[in-house]
């Protein structure tokens, strides 16, 4: 069995020793709730990864389930202010409770994202939430600038890809950081994993926008088109709004205003524009600047040949796949 | 020049120095706005005030800070929950901004509150940390009793008190224990300053909501009998409603069910009520239990006896007034 895979194991292990406490149950039982509704577990079995490379992970264990509860706790309140009613195909917290409780569950959330980073070792304590605070609060920076976004067509490429950093790059390659950290990494192997993740992440983020247009439903998981139709602010859209000129721009901006439309209609117009824009190719050499920088960072990294493989590999299927 | 006087002009100066960064604006303004708004500082003046107990109060000084950055954000969000549209007399954050960017500058407060946190000396970190995560996810528990309570007329007084101990007291018992373990203290002082707290915690809260209905306006800074036009479960309440009989009962009941009257009316009635169960007497009783309990825990303890007769007055002090 591949290392990555027994990670997981442990980590849903784990998780589900998260179930105490239970009282208040309005307030713990959301918490459960998110909890085991799965998903990939992607940062805190990267994090285990990272410290096995320079051997022992075990002083990684809990610290790795604290990513994993800090994630979902940027998902819950993400949720609240997207109102979003869907979540890994079940009714979010917001939705299955009310707001209160979503909002308070979260907040015991990062609390316990938090108590579970103290359980680092007191030697690494200190750069281990150094690395933690800086990306907790970046990432709130993200969705802020994402719903800042959300209510301008005037982005650059720069701010998008600022914002896709903070909003998601950021803790991938904290994650690895801190792994790398608690399994008795150097500085220098540390702030390599760190690159490595961040990269990683941007390329998945920009690989998700791709597809979103030119993926096959099949691929995706997700229905095509889904941005288009919700005016989703992605790397395709900005570069659209920044290249098209005169008629172009103004039908495309006229479809983010219009109201009442077929789906396939806006789809496809939307698509033709893209297409005229060339946001295809200029999407898929903006990712692959990212993955291969990250590739290169993965391979100056110390640490076991086996496990950096795993790494390896583990990059190559995120680009094959979606979240 | 007092101790604790000295001390706050210490922690006006600190909150002044988080007014970075400022990119994105809709993040960081409602934290700067929040902070602004003042309030006693009571939780980082007790904190600095228990360390310079035992000497040195230097390495308590911004985690004193994160103190109070986690209180208002704990108000933050409380607002939100309890939609509450004035605080210190000024709008509240969802009340000038809306609840998305309440909910997620009071996010990035948290993490504040725990960078502030980890500025602790690497030694006692694990410790200070320990109190103040045990403590958070209290404060978190508290509130959701509460939010609970408000849907419910059968409440116990046990169930009543262990709530504001959650809420309220147990930070004001974590602000002087981690101020006695910043300055030096033993583990038996940090102890005995967060029971002193913890209790001094309960006294007050009891107090407030003793003043609501039987003090004076003068002394109280707020309208009397506000909690019972707006049916707040207090001591008060809770009490007469567990010792009211039969009628007396049935016309508190149908009091609280009431939506039209004059406020004078309700409010003559309840203390009427409140009057026949002995409330008064009850929470005053119940009040002193504490407060007494609070002074012998203050007499056991070691340090400076200067600072020790600060506490002791700031604790009177407390007493006479209200938040």
């Amino acid at each position: 069995m591949a290392k990555i895979e027994e990670f997981r194991q442990i980590i849903e292990d784990q998780i589900r020793m998260l179930d105490r406490p239970v009282r208040p149950e309005g307030l713990y039982d959301p918490v459960k709730y998110v909890l085991s509704l799965g998903g990939k577990r992607l940062r805190p079995a990267l994090c285990l990864t990272s410290a096995a490379l320079f051997g022992d992970y075990s002083a990684a264990v809990l610290p790795a389930i604290g990513l994993e509860v800090f994630h979902n706790f940027t998902l819950l309140h993400d949720d609240i202010m997207d109102q979003s009613s869907v979540r890994r195909n079940q009714p979010t917290v917001h939705e299955k409770w009310d707001n209160n409780t979503a909002i308070l569950s979260g907040d015991v959330m990062l609390i316990k994202a938090y108590e579970l980073m103290a359980k680092s070792p007191v030697g690494v304590l200190p750069q281990v939430l150094e690395v933690f605070n800086k990306t907790a609060t970046e990432v709130c920076e993200g969705q802020q600038f994402d719903m800042d976004f959300e209510k301008t067509t005037d982005v650059t490429e720069e701010g998008y890809l600022d914002m896709i950093r903070l909003k998601t790059a950021v803790l991938i390659g904290a994650s690895l950081k801190i792994g790398g950290i608690l399994g008795g990494g150097s500085l220098r192997d540390s702030s390599l994993l760190y690159k490595f993740g961040q990269d990683i992440g941007m390329a998945f983020q920009l690989q998700d926008d791709w597809l979103d247009v030119y993926g096959s439903q099949e691929a995706f998981g997700k229905r095509i088109g889904n941005d288009i139709l919700t005016n989703k602010k992605t790397f395709l859209l900005i570069t659209a709004l920044n290249r098209l000129e005169n008629d172009s721009k103004k039908e495309l901006l006229s479809w983010l205003e219009r109201k009442e439309y077929l789906a396939e209609d806006k789809i496809a117009a939307v698509t033709h524009l893209f297409d005229e824009a060339e946001v295809s190719d200029l999407t898929r050499k903006k990712r692959d600047e990212f993955f291969f920088r990250a590739l290169e960072n993965l391979e100056k990294l110390g640490g076991n040949k086996d496990i950096k493989n795993e790494l390896q590999t583990f990059a190559h299927d995120l680009m094959a796949r979606a979240r």
